[in-house]
């Protein structure tokens, strides 16, 4: 036995009304197709009239080949189950892209995480409405695009935005501290693909200057959110949140400080836990099969 | 030289405008009246015309028979300084009144430190609106009374309580999971003498309900918050917040579950600061001294 | 469909040399017995020739019932895999001794979460060789034996416990601060059955007087280690760990203070999920399926 | 009255036998001499016959000029109380090297400090047995110098490293992951001056190999620590420790990603309190004032 390649790799993703015989179902179909379970989680929102959710990692001996007849038999399947269902393959690579203000610090340690191969990505551009990170970027070999963007250009910055995520066939885009309110339109179109780091632990300080409201409360511990967009404002999915303790020495500047750290933190793990496909959406929360 | 006895030590909280000499005002002032500092801490709110606050902890020869002459001699040092102050003595323990609901964690978590030495207090009465904690409060022998207390009959209630508060001596109110609002005349007769703990992360889930709501926004991270009592619901000085990790499988009963373990933790560490003189209140935030 | 009762709950424990169809076959194999699977954790040691691991927990109408039926017909599907695997079912709820030395923390503890319904488990009796915990634990209705121990009398001391351990068909046995040895003899009559909780982060700090050794070296932090005993003493497998963050103020009396609340913690956890089935021994460490 | 300058900003570090009037002396010296204080710290290692320690964070018009009358009083003061005592002024900027060899993490945790002004000091050199990070480094303007090192030349290459770090006028030096051993007169050179990150939660995991050790224990946590350098191999001044989670899940190389995290966060944390002179080393331990 042969350790499995990146090319024989994948991962399944179902979603389906629960019910006697789904798991039976999958595994032996799996079997069938020559495809071994690595790793597997599922889970049951409400043990009557639920929906059952699974995450399956998978080997299976010359998947580039069989994928067509794996998707096309498992159709089948989902067919009489009632399933939604997602395939993935570890060597379609994810193309991420990343939005960036003047904040780096964010943009800065997911580079660091790629650079690291903690990331299982391609980083295929950073679109900024500033240029001072295009330094940075382009010494990693990463193309920089300078898109100037207030809310009086926001719908030409948008379009070209959009020609870019599409020019470069981008799968996620992380909005790394990026300072711009995106327009519905925009939002609709990655639906599920904009993962937004949040200054604050939601739902404290949704909205603007959340580390100046953390200071006037007098709050003990400052957070950071990361989260899909959607269009309610600081309400999509919360996919990761922590913390860091501050006291009644630390002013605004420090909270500011302090909360860099978390920030990187939190938007890091949920990129990362996005890209491994570990996040499913359901009724506006997350699933995350860690 | 002797190790001090509890009844020669003593401390001294000090605010006022910030200027040159404070420091060496009173560290002088106590070195002539034989008191050895043996833990100092200090804050100044802003290097421009802010306030200074500082925290002495001291041992004194003789304080009891001192203490009188050591109030008047400061009396004259604080009118120079326009200091607000206050001394406190260690024989003086303080009296702390526990106000408890259905949930008995908060109690048992108080009754427990305070069991182990670990609080510095008489817990001079426990009282509810319940009855089912009553054996395990006098079997510690600490009297129990059961108050009923709803919105209908809050002020008759509240009157009971305040001759309790009374008789009893209290300095500390402590609402250890006490679901009923308290008058605004209550709170204010008692003011920074009230600590509460509210089962959120505040200001997130201010009210009624916070695991619920934590709950319906599929947040990663659920807290709990001590406060002093103001009579803006929920909205008094902060003394300290922590957090318990949780996750999609976790439902509202599991918040709960886990809830209770934070709202202990965080109680119990506010009360003690408390009793030790560490947390001054100022513009609606506190100065921790740890 | 009506919501599943106590006694129609179960778990499935597997262990088995990896290989293809082991998922597939066990999920069929509950689809044909009528049980439902409600959560479901693997774990494969090794992509290569590694070990498989699994838990399951499941709803069977009428388990009480089909039991026998379901256990001889596992058997046959066992022996195919070279299986190593346990049923467990949530009507015979496991009995737990607790022994404890002088510090009852730990004890507190671990009755205040089985009084708050949070520890699946009937604590059968508790063994000292203090007498001091004999109120709190007769209070809660829960038989109270002082047998008295040290190093000259261990074996008659042992010989007792033993005959107890077997009077109440002790199924867990907790060690909640006991700061008796245990011989080999004793120790292997309950092998993987008997949880310690170790003041210290294990490996630092085997053996006697952590916190003073952890004092004296300057550490930042301080943990606490709950394992199964063996016979080699502090180096059985490891089920939780956790700290508290200390600081140069901090004489040996704080550390222990600050100690017992991760100890309390720790010893919680690790016992919770070990009456949950959550935790198998292999090779000396555990898998915790949480 | 004006926000002061750097210029007119300075610390004073005390350590003396503790006795009655210390404090009093040294505010009441700040005062005469105009100099007005900040932030204080202070601590007593023993209420009998301990040792006194002192840091003044202190704000003084015309800092330069005043400095040299400002330490030749000081000195008569000290003398009187037997004190040990250091000023540190915030325009002489500590001078900081780093050692490094292939692992860059530690490295850009402390470049990305610097860059975002989080840290106090001026970066003066890298210097590594590996030449893979001089990209990164030269890209900042900082020299970099590649020394190969293996114990056949340590001498050599010390010779090389001392003459550099003459040159450099270093004040400090940081070995971010530095995999080579010092030699005794080295270390000894450069007391108090060195600041090793080790990647484990020591005393458990002293030496070589601390992740693969910690996995084959089967720990719970991981962690990483920040010390001064001895020549008793990582028996240095422990400055600060932290722990990241881990599970059954996580094979060495997991263990070695994860530790990366806690190792960045530790070094950063002890490098920058070194460098506000908020450490003190006394009898192998350290107090740090935060």
């Amino acid at each position: 036995m042969t350790t499995p390649t990146k090319n024989d790799s994948g991962r399944l993703l179902v979603q389906c009304p629960d019910g006697p015989g789904i798991v039976s179902a999958i595994s032996t179909f799996l079997l069938e197709h020559g495809a071994n379970i690595i790793e597997s989680h599922q889970y049951t929102s409400d043990p009557d009239h639920g929906t059952f959710f699974m995450r399956i990692e998978f080997h299976c001996k010359d998947l580039t080949e069989k994928r067509s007849k794996l998707e096309s038999d498992f159709a089948k399947l989902a067919d009489q189950f009632s399933m939604g269902y997602r395939f993935s393959y570890h060597r379609d690579t994810k193309r991420t892209a990343i939005f960036v203000s003047k904040d780096p610090h964010c943009l800065m340690e997911l580079l660091w995480e790629w650079q690291s191969d903690d990331m299982e990505t391609d980083i295929v551009c950073v679109i900024s409405n500033h240029d001072n990170a295009r330094g940075i970027v382009e010494s990693q070999g990463i193309p920089f695009h300078h898109i100037p963007a207030n809310k009086d250009i926001r719908e030409q910055a948008e379009a070209e935005q959009i020609r870019l995520m599409e020019e470069y066939d981008v799968d996620l885009l992380v909005l790394a501290r990026y300072m711009q309110i995106l327009t519905p339109a925009f939002v609709e179109r990655f639906q599920d693909q904009i993962i937004n780091i949040h200054h604050s632990f939601l739902p404290a300080f949704v909205g603007a200057k959340p580390y100046e409201r953390a200071y006037n409360r007098g709050v003990k511990l400052i957070g950071a959110t990361s989260h899909y967009v959607t269009n309610e404002l600081d309400e999509g999915p919360i996919i990761e949140q922590d913390i860091e303790r501050v006291d009644h020495r630390d002013h605004v500047e420090d909270l500011k400080k302090i909360g860099r750290k978390v920030e990187r933190r939190v938007l890091a793990r949920a990129v990362k836990w996005h890209l491994e496909d570990r996040v499913i959406v359901t009724d506006n929360k997350t699933i995350v099969f860690r």
